[in-house]
């Protein structure tokens, strides 16, 4: 007989787990409901968008016909899941649906500060096709505009709007920019590029109110009033707990639903083994501390999906720990992470030393070469490499998930030095990876 | 009382050694000894010189009146090293120096068949600067130029030639570009592109003999001759092994000088103390197959360097085995790999699976992206990556590191699957690395 597979949720997890349910098990009937109207597309396209290099519609990868009718897989949008019953084995939404095998994949939800005036005409958050549009189509009449949060979408945004002209003023509670998980030093090397670009900042001032009468008129930040006609709520997601709450799954200290290596849920302390998770609403396991972590990543949400709906359909991958690698393209400008940065490990209370070098994305005399910055964090008690940022002009990406994998081995400085290599070419390379440089100074540091 | 400390040769490996020598003793007395004119440049950047891209100049980082200056060390040139006597501990050369350690970083010698006329006017090899002045200067007069050896460089020099409208004829002896480290389907897509240039080649003919009565004429390959002013040789390089012969070190079956983890050799199977070597006459430890393997690379040369400096002066470090990892940027192309291919996997007796996937450089939708090839082989055995190859036109560097790291961690691919991570942002990555879809690939073929 085959199996009913009822997916909760359209974005990279779900549509993910979707298409490998039916991958894996071609004779299983696979729906997904959304409340979403697009499905299949990349948030985090939208500063893009918005900037204009593509339409909405191009970041839109499919629709639901493609999926049925390439893929057997039914879609149904715009519907609200109002009841789960985990006894019977159904999904309600605009009617009820048995199912086998259930995947949540409802994301996470934009986090508002519970503060006056947050419901204005010309307030905004950034999640979906329908956000980016309504940015857009706002953007081309204002042009004052004010971005809640300093992370790398709420910066990305800011710039797409410096490049059609909007005066940006940008309003962050810690005091710098990308809090949390890159280290001041390197975000301060974007901030001076996003300055340079004209966007304006308010460091260590949380949002108090949104302004206005019938829309925005300006917003109250650290006491001071910033003129604005367009809010934009950059402020990150939580996990969207609603259907695990109908569920009863257990959650965790991140706030987070819990799961086990087979993205299946826990209802008190005990698995579930006909629920799967994967997305933003989930709590993963760090590779690097002893503890949870969160991957909010579109490609941790894809690697989730792959293995929630493998799972799903009778599979028994299992996700690895995670340390979470994350980069950013600002301009011309790139920077990413992975692993710990000094915030996240005085967070987990891990001291750390840290080292950094530059050098550039090609042989000193190679011309047109941009130049890099790399910092790596090791665990002071035994000298493992934990953590990683990186700046350039480009080339980031590889490094970063390089140096992720040496993370995720457990690797140390020292033996980093000697176990790591690198390809060499003047106009690709250095003969020695900037990277090494970074190593060698922090080896030093750890062996005094 | 300070340590005497002789370094023959002046390359990457003889220069890194020099310095971090000093570095770490700086009581040292630090004197290299080379034949060379020039110091301290990279022969991988000749290609660029001749294109014109950079003045051989820019390419020498260093001259010797920086090292004695800057870093308090003697360099004498142009002067060949007549004995080397083990007993005493001195170097004859132009005159006899006392050493208390020795490092030899002689590198290799350019292979150059032994057919009737190589010595014509007109013949050319790529190893010194001097050699790509003489080039340089020869293809302003000339326009019809063979290059014998399809390798890396030779590509590089055959698309500059191209670039500088000179007819350009490359002549292989096996059926491919890039032999050996390259398999044939990644290496098709660099010779397709090089056809597109205007690169003519001739496969499977060794050179039979280079014909002309003054000066070179033409060559003759395969009993077919083909007129030409200019002959290069890019043949590769062997182990130079003048200055170890007189030392009477072991050679491995390689044709190298064995070495220790520190970089020291061996006489009669017993380790000698106070010798030291790096670069190109050294045979060394593969990360892959339990054997020897050549890493004659610039980046191998310098941590080998690093490695015989600091412990000529008293240091402990130790090299680790290496997968080898190489790139060529060859016109709007890169290509690169890390350890086996299948033919060196072949040459070793291993039974290989692979799997290739094709991706881009940035998200589907965004614009500019470039295509991507990744090609992954696994030990047939026990499912453990040990080879990758990936063309693109950019971007390739990062990823043969990261891939780089994760044979020499001997992992498993089914285990890569989920222990790798990779960041994402549109205009920098796909969601999910093509590295992922080739690993997945190859993981369905080996559960065959």
């Amino acid at each position: 007989m085959s199996k009913n597979v009822i997916v909760i949720g359209s974005g990279a997890a779900g549509m993910t787990a979707a298409s490998e349910a039916k991958k894996n098990d071609p004779s299983a009937k696979v729906i997904v409901i959304t409340e979403d109207e697009h499905i299949a597309y990349s948030p985090c396209a939208i500063p893009w968008v918005i900037e204009g290099k593509m339409k909405w519609n191009e970041i839109v990868m499919h629709d639901p016909p493609f999926y049925s009718e390439k893929r057997d897989i039914t879609v149904i949008t715009k519907t609200k899941v109002t009841a789960v019953d985990s006894e019977k084995k159904t999904v309600t939404a605009d009617k009820t649906y048995p199912y086998d095998s259930l995947v949540v994949a409802t994301g996470g939800t934009v986090f508002i500060p519970p503060i006056k005036g947050v419901s204005l005409k010309g307030t905004f958050t950034v999640r979906t096709v329908n956000d980016a549009i309504a940015i857009s189509a706002s953007a081309r009449k204002k042009d004052k505009v004010a971005i809640i949060g300093a992370g790398v979408i709420g910066l990305e945004i800011a710039l797409a709007l410096r490049k059609l002209n909007k005066d940006v003023t940008v309003v962050e509670m810690f005091e710098q920019v990308i809090p949390r998980i890159a280290d001041k030093d390197m975000a301060l090397m974007i901030q001076t590029y996003l300055e340079s670009e004209g966007v304006k900042f308010v460091f260590g001032k949380g949002i108090e109110s949104v302004d206005g009468t019938d829309r925005v008129e300006g917003i109250t930040a650290g006491g001071k009033k910033i003129p604005c006609e367009m809010v934009i709520f950059a402020t990150g997601v939580r996990a969207n707990l609603e259907v695990p709450k109908m569920l009863g799954l257990d959650t965790g200290k991140l706030n987070a639903v819990v799961v086990s290596p087979t993205m299946q849920p826990y209802k008190g302390g005990v698995l579930v083994e006909d629920i799967f998770l994967a997305g933003d609403l989930v709590q993963s396991t760090s590779a690097v501390v002893d503890g949870p972590t969160m991957s909010q990543l579109g490609s941790s949400a894809v690697k989730q999906g792959i293995v929630a709906g493998k799972n799903a359909v009778g599979g028994n991958e299992k996700m690895a720990p995670t340390v979470t690698p994350w980069i950013s393209s600002i301009g011309n400008m790139e920077i990413g992470g992975t692993g710990l940065s000094e915030g996240l490990a005085a967070w987990y209370g891990m001291k750390v030393v840290s080292a950094t070098a530059t050098g550039l994305t090609c042989a000193r005399y190679y011309p047109g070469g941009k130049g890099m910055t790399v910092k790596l964090l090791a665990d002071e008690s035994d000298g493992r490499i934990v953590g990683a940022q990186i700046v350039s002009g480009s080339d980031v990406n590889g490094r970063i998930n390089w140096l992720s994998f040496v993370i995720a081995e457990k690797m140390k400085v020292n033996e980093f030095l000697y176990a790591g290599e690198n390809a060499y070419c003047p106009p690709t390379s250095m003969v020695r990876d900037t990277i090494f440089d970074a190593a060698e100074a922090l080896s030093k540091k750890l062996s005094k």
